[in-house]
């Protein structure tokens, strides 16, 4: 059951489609203290686990840190960051008292899970309003999580189905700079007979930095290029950033600033923050007309036979604002005569990296929001925040539909909040090559499937930071069961191609598995799409009544059928597996799969680093496809059924 | 058997005491592919681990990264982080072939084990030169790794032993400001019934952060103080930094520009940059004469009662020279007329940080090094940089001895090399209140060991970052068992003394078992320095065979007899523990102990906040006393004899 409850004045964010709820007087679960501004709060038992929250850091149980939803270009984050680039405000009490509970606003919003006190949940809202969802299990033949789950999704609408093909590998680093650098990788890539579907195109691509610019001296032709490519079934996916550039004589400029598209500041004259392009605007994606005006600017790229897009720096990122520089060089300035002691010393040193992001910069900028009757309204950026990103793909999304009405395009952004879900999928961010989050990937996808985001997937081998061989091969074992499968790197790293390391016939390996494994995964996606449930569960959304298997946090039931356990430390040759019930362990060695019968209970299972080991659940099937170098090239045969099950 | 070869020209550092070497052509283990500047590389076997390099981040088998020996003020140390605080150039490759290397230099050298290539080490240093030796084991009676760490420790001489009062509970934070804080510390300990041996003063207690003052406005009678808490079985452990405050009248500063006794620049003036006080000179550690003359001033402190000390800051930690800011404003300067694109706006983001502890600046300076027949040479300070903390640990315990030859004196510090475990402990530096960095100090200690760091320990509930009441009962109940058992925290963080969270009789627990445990810990902490033996073991040091034992990264043994297996998981209620042989596990609850057998192999044991569980070998004892308010209160009554065996 659902009910719901108001307080204070929301904005609509468009994340609930369907009114499921029931109306009643007091919420079921937990006390609003306070109405506005707005808290909540529960009393934990001990036992009680805590799932969801979507984007966060830490474990899939949430107790016992703070997290903020505020869409932040957090790269490199760690265990205090609060916030990181998506904001999804639902989560499942697991226990003595079992329940969800959907905060919808889109505002900054603050969910204490026994931080400050161990057994007591605060969320807190200082700004417009919420709109919160109180969700118990109905008796529907599912476990109470995966009732309680299936009600959110349903309420929320179905999830983002992509075409079958971005289920293929991409390979991505920001600093292909040329159609060379392109063809290069897919050269290395054929060479080595490791499948590819995508090359992703970061900031590189554009003339200055322009959206929906091509730089025609780095990329002379790219219509042939994509053309020459897709010969291969192999496709480009350029990115897409928020930002504007500010400059005359550049239509998309001319055009939004002649409409008034961007957002503004209070006297009326556009907003301005620095980023890759120097000065920009922001298109005003909580107005309609402007964002489908911004939309319709794809056209440039999918004319050239593009079929996939990543929007980027949409929480939205800035990196300055011309009055955060100038106030920084002024207090810079004030400084420098000084005999800097230690505490002015301290007052210094954070300044020149101060301009980032900032609240204040947030709160000078207004949106011309469009209301459910059509008119508009004025709202302060800061208010509304969260939405930004996910207005971004739901522009694109709907102008796509528009452009190419007959094609499933590929769609994947970096902000979100509960809502886009239904418009394209996420990567979750800047991470570093570092095993710490690796674990965090593992420890985050159940949580965003939650929310709604099933098409999504994590910077395989790391982002920012020098990877490693063994890091890049156990991150690609787990990105090799996730529907997006990209290996992402920043430019001052080092090269982490599947073809930059001794033994490329490990990586080929796994990637071989990968194909082999799409008809599965793609049949379990669509199907956890359509039916609002999730591809990604914690073993105990399965098996709810398990001690241990509420314990494991590092473990994860794949769709139906599979259960994958990811290993996540460097030098580990295998790791403990808690085994819920009799399975099939399946060991993947030489793009060939070898089959034993593991009995319920622990055990320390061998995991090489030229293998992928998982696990299929009694009485079930996986159907294993021939692998091929890209998804085009998949037949439909099924060569082996893995499993003690008969059929899939 | 030791072997012993000398490449370039080497700076005679101290570490090795004794030489126990015999002189062969050509190194026994791996090549020295280049003599100068320096490389020495081994073919790895893909079994192989590696172990060692003391203070470092990542496992305990190091394979898969490049660490640096580079002392450095590393706050918020990641896995990218190739230095921290230590420089501890001593390893053992334990695999096909066994053996270990240590690289005696005064100089930055480079360990990549396996990272560039995973299957090769290779070990650079460009500076000076560097001795090597190469060990292997004897036929003693030890297992091969035991054997080759014993032979180590052996030349480099018996680790310091610290007085027993020293194995009582620490509590420090960087932010007790006055008399009354630390009284008020020391009663809410008291009335908590938890024990407590000393309460740390970090720099606050200084005058305006000079060394060997005391700040009378916020401690009128430090003697009285000391004296009173004296009365309880309380000590005062202040803290000495690196740098001297620049003033006149500051009778230091006055005589050690007097004496000559500071780092000058190549133009024969003292060498300047800022510290805590702001500008700052540094004491010439590696002149004799000059690290007398700093030691001596500790007796400022003895002589108000003080028995121990915590040296911080010399790595030595530079926050900016005059040169440096200078060079930085300037560039900022340049930047404000520019209308900042993106490339010069990243060029300005990292300025204003970019002054700390900067290789140009540790090249600014010299030192005026006594030689072995006590003639002085003048040697550039980034050619010896390692050298530095270790001498000023030196500095203080070779005076010390001379001012209380009678007494054992608790010191340690920050910075170190190989060689300075004979005069002090360490702690591990300024970690973050995170669950991977408690890990990363569970996956150190017995590295630190094996380079003859015997007290040591960590920031207990992380030094930086806002901690969680959970972190901090698994932080304390790990700590428990290292010889340095201290809670620190930062002056801008959540408060983290026993008494700030809820139930601290959970806390209260942990304590007694610790003070229970020191007739153990104290008694096998001695038997490791006397026998030249680790206190912390990692399991394939004593069941090398054991493939499970190898495997094991997050357990220990904790002297001859305990083997721990730490939580460092976030809402864990248990974990997978490894039993190598039938053993008896200990639960302490509600400080009372009960044993049960566990057998050899696999289990997943229940751990719950208010429990420490431990593991006892079998046909061993383990010595528990009564629990006291302080170590100066301890019976020598043994009351229970934990485990199957039938004395200790």
């Amino acid at each position: 059951m659902v009910t719901k409850h108001s307080y204070g004045e929301p904005v609509d964010t468009g994340a609930v489609l369907v009114d499921v709820s029931t109306q009643v007087e007091t919420i079921p679960c937990g006390v609003v203290t306070q109405e506005f501004p707005f808290e909540w709060q529960f009393g934990m038992q001990e036992s009680d686990i805590v799932y969801g929250l979507g984007e966060t850091v830490r474990g899939m149980n949430k107790r016992g840190f703070s997290y903020t939803s505020w869409c932040f270009d957090q790269s490199a984050q760690n265990e205090s960051s609060p916030y990181m680039y998506g904001a999804h405000n639902f989560f499942v009490v697991f226990g003595a008292k079992t329940f969800g509970m959907f905060f919808d606003t889109a505002s900054k919003i603050t969910f204490d899970i026994g931080w400050t006190e161990s057994d007591t949940i605060t969320v807190t809202t200082k700004d417009t309003g919420v709109t919160v969802y109180a969700i118990t299990a109905d008796n529907d033949g599912m476990t109470e999580l995966e009732s309680i789950v299936h009600q959110f999704r349903k309420m929320i609408g179905q999830s983002y189905i992509p075409p079958k093909w971005a289920f293929g590998f991409q390979q991505s680093r920001w600093g292909y700079k040329t159609e060379a650098d392109v063809r290069e990788v897919v050269r290395r890539y054929q060479q080595a007979e490791i499948p590819l579907d995508a090359v992703c195109l970061d900031i590189d691509y554009m003339t200055e930095y322009e959206d929906f610019t091509v730089d025609t001296k780095k990329f002379p032709d790219m219509k042939k290029l994509v053309s020459d490519l897709g010969k291969d079934g192999i496709r480009l996916v350029p990115i897409i950033d928020a930002g504007v550039k500010q400059k005359k004589g550049y239509s998309v400029y001319d055009e939004g600033i002649k409409l008034g598209y961007f957002c503004k500041k209070e006297d009326g004259s556009e907003y301005t923050a620095g980023v890759w392009p120097g000065r920009s605007h922001f298109t005003d994606f909580l107005n309609d007309d402007a964002a489908l005006w911004f939309g319709m600017h794809y056209k440039v790229l999918t004319d050239l036979g593009i079929e996939g897009f990543w929007n980027d720096m949409n929480e939205p990122a800035m990196f300055y604002s011309e009055e955060s520089l100038k106030e920084v060089f002024a207090h810079i300035k004030s400084l420098e005569g000084k005999n800097l002691d230690i505490d002015s010393f301290f007052e210094f040193t954070p300044l020149s990296n101060s301009t980032f992001n900032r609240d204040d910069d947030y709160a000078r900028f207004f949106h011309n929001m469009t209301q459910k009757d059509g008119s508009t309204k004025k709202i302060r950026h800061d208010k509304v925040h969260n939405l930004f990103g996910s207005r971004m793909t739901k522009a694109a999304a709907d102008a796509l539909a528009q452009i190419k009405p007959d094609k499933r395009i590929l769609l994947y952004s970096r902000a979100s909040t509960v809502g886009a879900h239904r418009y394209g999928g996420i990567w979750t961010g800047d991470c570093c090559s570092w095993w710490s989050h690796l674990e965090m990937q593992i420890k985050m996808i159940a949580g965003l499937n939650m929310c709604g985001f099933l098409y999504t997937g994590s910077d395989t081998g790391g982002f920012g930071a020098d990877t490693s061989r063994d890091l890049v091969l156990r991150w690609t074992a787990f990105s090799a069961f996730t529907p997006l499968m990209r290996n992402h790197a920043a430019w001052n790293t080092r090269k982490q191609e599947c073809y930059s390391f001794e033994h490329p016939e490990d990586f080929k390996n796994i990637l071989e598995l990968r194909y082999a494994l799409i008809p599965y995964l793609y049949s379990e996606y669509v199907k956890a799409a359509l039916t609002n449930s999730m591809l990604f569960r914690p073993l105990s959304f399965v098996w709810p009544e398990d001690l241990l298997a509420r314990e494991t946090e590092d473990q994860l039931l794949v769709g139906n059928d599979i259960m994958i356990a990811p290993i996540y430390k460097q030098n580990a040759n295998g790791r403990y597996v808690y085994v819920p019930e009799d399975m099939t362990q399946v060991v993947w060695k030489n793009s060939c799969a070898k089959e034993r019968v593991i009995t319920k209970g622990i055990h320390f299972v061998e995991m090489p680093l030229d293998t992928v080991v998982f696990f299929v659940r009694k009485g079930h099937a996986i159907p294993l496809g021939n692998p091929a170098a890209c998804v085009n090239k998949l037949t439909s045969d099924i060569v082996q059924l893995l499993g003690d099950g008969e059929s899939y």
